[in-house]
């Protein structure tokens, strides 16, 4: 921050001072992605693209198998084709069958029993998980990969959560979707507009810190102006005669009221209320009696995938009016149009050249958790720990 | 046309004869543009794509302005924003507030009235003018603009003129736009077959002489064939049972009728009547009542914005045949049909390479014109002129 | 077919092998291609894509002729352009008129009977003929063509046959459409469940031998196997209840049954009902009362033109019951949908690389002939048969 104070910051042309970022166009290797709804995965082959590679995941016996989805005899996707026996895949043109656990190939149908072909050929596969409802494909670099648990948000392991999702096919880089998300300083004007904030105020300006703890950093208010006069402009407020007063003390997203209801074991309650982002792109927002999730999952160097989801750790009966929240009004208000304003950002940022202003710590961060994150792991891989 | 009749003109392969020419496919830089009407500028910014650039206008308080259009933030189109005090545009994603006459970064609203960015961010700016209900934009290299009425044709300074104007966006470039309105040869050919011309005799054939006069060259006919029988196959005319006698004595285009309804002021009178083209592409037809313009504005390479427009110079009570003609006739006879004609030609135009023809006169003429303008433009911003 | 065995064939990453094959991306040189039915080319021009080529065909007192479609003065598709004298096409933009047979350039008519340029411009033709009621482009490197008789299947030559047709343009390659075409492998598992095979049983493989003969390679099935049982897969089965019996003898497509019907004269009789391919991208098939061909057209390197063909060589009354056969099921059963599965599999197909397996041995040979013919042809090129 002492260079930007010194005017350093504002001018900045390229992303060349973060070069695992700025390589990371197509999304980083070496983490689980969210790709679809579980419940969108059956016996028939569903492709997917994932960080530029197409794949294609299937239900087996219960369980969810990915596949590259290229036949490596003549190109078809196989997801064209499918299941002649259980376990594997077959390819609509020649009925070669690929085994989905070990990607083997199994049988040439058309070259009968005995085709030399079999055994010799090894079809990449990808290692799944089913959470959340979800299910998450690992895309590395040949490495083992890390549990999936180790990865996801702490507080969604291990304690029982009612979600609503919204997955929304978007265009853009994913990386103009997180920095957008984490962004400090467009929701106070972009989303006044929003309809989920019609009777909310908004601050005009903020103070804030960054702080990180372990895999997060956590965007810290200080302090919060309603009003301003702009010199030589005007007066500009993010109060209105129709909207709720604001509040005397500084409020940090969430904590307005109390967090009795949301679950005291997570981790999240150093920082309650507090915007988090972490690897490999998602943001938390934890709310008074729930907390707001998004999933920037790279599809391409052009497209990206946005998963929305809202967990409360209410139980039992308790969770209904969660259900009743969230489909009366958060899925329309919130993961639809207020979101929607952020989709269209997205789409038209175009960055870099790009001159950054003070709010913007908070993307600086990002991209330094981002830099030094992917530095540690190349680093371990570099190690050796590739088995 | 030594040169030519002595066989060398046919067989051009390319157009590096006219280095500036073939540097224009995006438009000749140092001039003014019509961009759209003035009716369709309000307080709300306007999106326009000139000579490739992407900029907005848009009006304040009675005066039309041009800016870039992309915040220099994160590069989203300041025309996504609008107005949030006077003389100013906020981009819609953080409030980033220019001023519209210097380009000053005034206030970045998210950051507070103290935001250390203010006043060190200028946005480029465009020099905009108004004429003959139309917005004029100036691309140039940063020099001081000449006074749009230098550019203007002479006659629509100054006299009042009613117009009728059509403006579309047109694809293909603009150079072939600028060529096919002043190309000597297709008017004869392509056009027999138009509405406008349903009832006129045309000529088969033309001598035609072109002489520069100031900043303009004229086309001056010098013998008319109506009819003419080509070896080996047949005889071809323009003439037909339904349609008017051809004209005695030399057609020059408009002077088959008196001029007396033509301002005796105009600049073009020396040769009323006969059709002439000026930088940055403008064409000029004199007509015995008025005169037709067509401007051939550059977007970018690949399209261009036509913008056709009918002049009377009549005043009071005598102009309103002219819009009756106009709204009755004209705009959809010859801005509409005929012209759709040369529309559909400059689509399909694809040279070079090309093989000229002797009436290509007329175009080589105009490639020489812009070639020279330009050197003698780089002359004088090369000496300096760039206040 | 020993490499194979020995392995070496599986895992192919590129076509380097068949350097002329490689480079036939948008077809090859040298040959007669069909591009529409003699009845689609009337006195107004057609405008074709052969081989990455614009031209256009037009009929003239009765004859076909071909031209390049571009006029050489401006680059405007002469095709937008008519006939204005017998024996030409005039462009339509200045009236360039051009003779039909030679191409040279007879009149510049908007530049009058004397222009100088006349005789001095010469358009590029194409040979045509028009044989079973279609209309065949030579598309050639300067070279005299040889006579269209000796490139179409011999049985056609001098042979009434009564023919049903069919011509759609379709994505992908022509060699994918070729290869798919004479693919050994594909039909009996793609096509099962193509409704022209719904009664009829489909073996799980073959083996198979490929023997050249004069132009054409045919297919000859040594053996055909009903069922296979796959080792840890299961038994999988190209018959069924509702579907006929297979037959206890070997089958050559077409030999189930007498060939009394088919001409006895027809060159394919060495091989009765065996599949054959030959240049440049023409199948055979031949059928107890009739001959399917297939001719996979390049229109350039994405797209090909699918031509689909049904002879039948009985004469006077007998021919009846072919067309009604063919417009009452062949025409939608296996032109159809059946092709469509072909169509299908043209579009995805994505190769090199690929990896081969057993029955790919009749692709093989395929590409051995097109490179060996090819390397014949260009040998008589540069020994100068050019005239």
């Amino acid at each position: 921050m002492r260079g930007y104070r010194a005017g350093r910051l504002p001018g900045r042309q390229d992303w060349s001072s973060w070069p695992h970022y700025q390589a990371a166009a197509a999304g980083f290797r070496g983490y689980w992605y969210p790709v679809c709804f579980s419940s969108q995965v059956g016996e028939k082959p569903r492709p997917v693209t994932l960080l530029g590679e197409r794949l294609f995941v299937i239900r087996d016996r219960g369980r969810v198998y990915g596949m590259r989805d290229r036949c490596p005899h003549r190109g078809v996707p196989l997801s064209h084709g499918d299941k002649q026996f259980p376990g594997t895949i077959s390819c609509v043109y020649h009925g070669w069958t690929f085994d989905l656990e070990t990607g083997v190939l199994k049988a040439a149908i058309t070259d009968g029993p005995g085709s030399p072909i079999c055994g010799k050929v090894t079809q990449p596969t990808y290692d799944v998980e089913e959470r959340l409802g979800l299910v998450w494909v690992y895309v590395g670099d040949g490495e083992r990969p890390h549990p999936i648990d180790e990865q996801l948000p702490e507080e969604l392991v291990g304690n029982p959560a009612v979600v609503g999702q919204r997955i929304q096919a978007r265009a853009g880089n994913w990386r103009f979707a997180c920095e957008n998300g984490y962004d400090e300083g467009h929701a106070k004007y972009l989303h006044r507009t929003a309809l989920w904030r019609l009777f909310k105020p908004m601050p005009v300006w903020n103070t804030t810190s960054i702080v990180r703890r372990g895999r997060w950093i956590y965007r810290v208010q200080r302090e919060q102006f309603w009003e301003a006069d702009f010199p030589g402009l005007g007066r500009w407020s993010g109060t209105a005669w129709y909207k709720a007063r604001p509040p005397r003390t500084v409020q940090n997203i969430g904590n307005t009221a109390s967090h009795r209801r949301v679950n005291p074991t997570i981790a999240a309650q150093e920082f309650p209320g507090f915007a988090s982002v972490g690897m490999p792109g998602v943001l938390r927002i934890v709310y008074p009696t729930f907390i707001h999730y998004e999933f920037y999952v790279p599809v391409d160097a052009e497209n990206h995938l946005y998963v929305g989801m809202l967990a409360d750790f209410s139980r039992g009966v308790r969770a209904l009016p969660f259900y009743a929240k969230y489909l009366g009004a958060v899925r329309w208000l919130f993961h639809g149009q207020f979101s929607g304003q952020d989709k269209w950002m997205v789409e038209v940022t175009d960055a870099p050249p790009e001159k950054l202003y003070r709010p913007d710590d908070s993307l600086l961060r990002w991209r330094k958790l981002a830099e030094d994150t992917t530095e540690e792991r190349l680093e371990r891989l570099r190690a050796g720990n590739t088995d």
